[in-house]
């Protein structure tokens, strides 16, 4: 799993865990079905207003010289194509059997990924 | 440990994994000693011009009616005051032995929380 950071229209971060799924240069997430108390969430009034996002994945331990981060940032879009969301969906339910049993209800959105960031404690023993 | 989401000047987010430390309504990290590709990074410049911040917490695991996270925003500000910085290591290093051993060289930030928000799937078992 990952967190998602999107930026709202008057320049404030957001910022949730999301599971994905990556198919070439584009990262999937979906809206999943539990209940929300807005029909529309921050993350999507985000992504509309401004696309621009940041996707981190990383590993935490007690042992600092085993840390790593990945940073994936792109543009994020709704999908629209209902073919194309159901391939994204397809992806989803293949990594989480939660979404095997309960196919997510919500919007799909696709990140296009514009550039990848790397860091592992190994390679940096100064820390 | 925590994610931390700022905003550069053009509207774009950044995210980093940081280890923090709470002193009331106050959230503090540190820029630690490890070496760095750049003295100025991104999300110290970011903060400069553009203070709104989020850091997030969270818990994942297998079975998804055990998830949970907590979420703080705020607004952050690099701490000029060498005893408060000072304070706020101290603080660090009684949470993390790493810190113990290799106090911070970097600037420390403060965060003033404004609002927090958290979410437990088992208050949802829509999910």
């Amino acid at each position: 799993m990952a967190r998602l950071a999107t930026v709202s229209a008057s320049g404030a971060p957001h910022l949730v865990p999301v599971v994905f799924a990556l198919d070439g240069d584009t990262v999937y997430f979906a809206v999943d079905a539990k209940p929300k108390r807005t029909p529309h969430l921050q993350r999507l009034r985000n992504i509309a207003a401004n696309p621009a996002v940041s996707l981190l994945a990383d590993h935490y331990e007690e042992d600092w010289t085993r840390l790593w981060w990945v940073r994936v940032d792109g543009t994020a879009r709704e999908v629209e194509d209902p073919s194309r969301a159901d391939r994204a969906l397809d992806l989803l339910a293949g990594r989480y059997p939660q979404y095997r049993q309960s196919r997510p209800q919500g919007p799909v959105v696709a990140i296009t990924v514009q550039s990848i960031t790397g860091w592992e404690a190994a390679d940096n023993p100064g820390r």
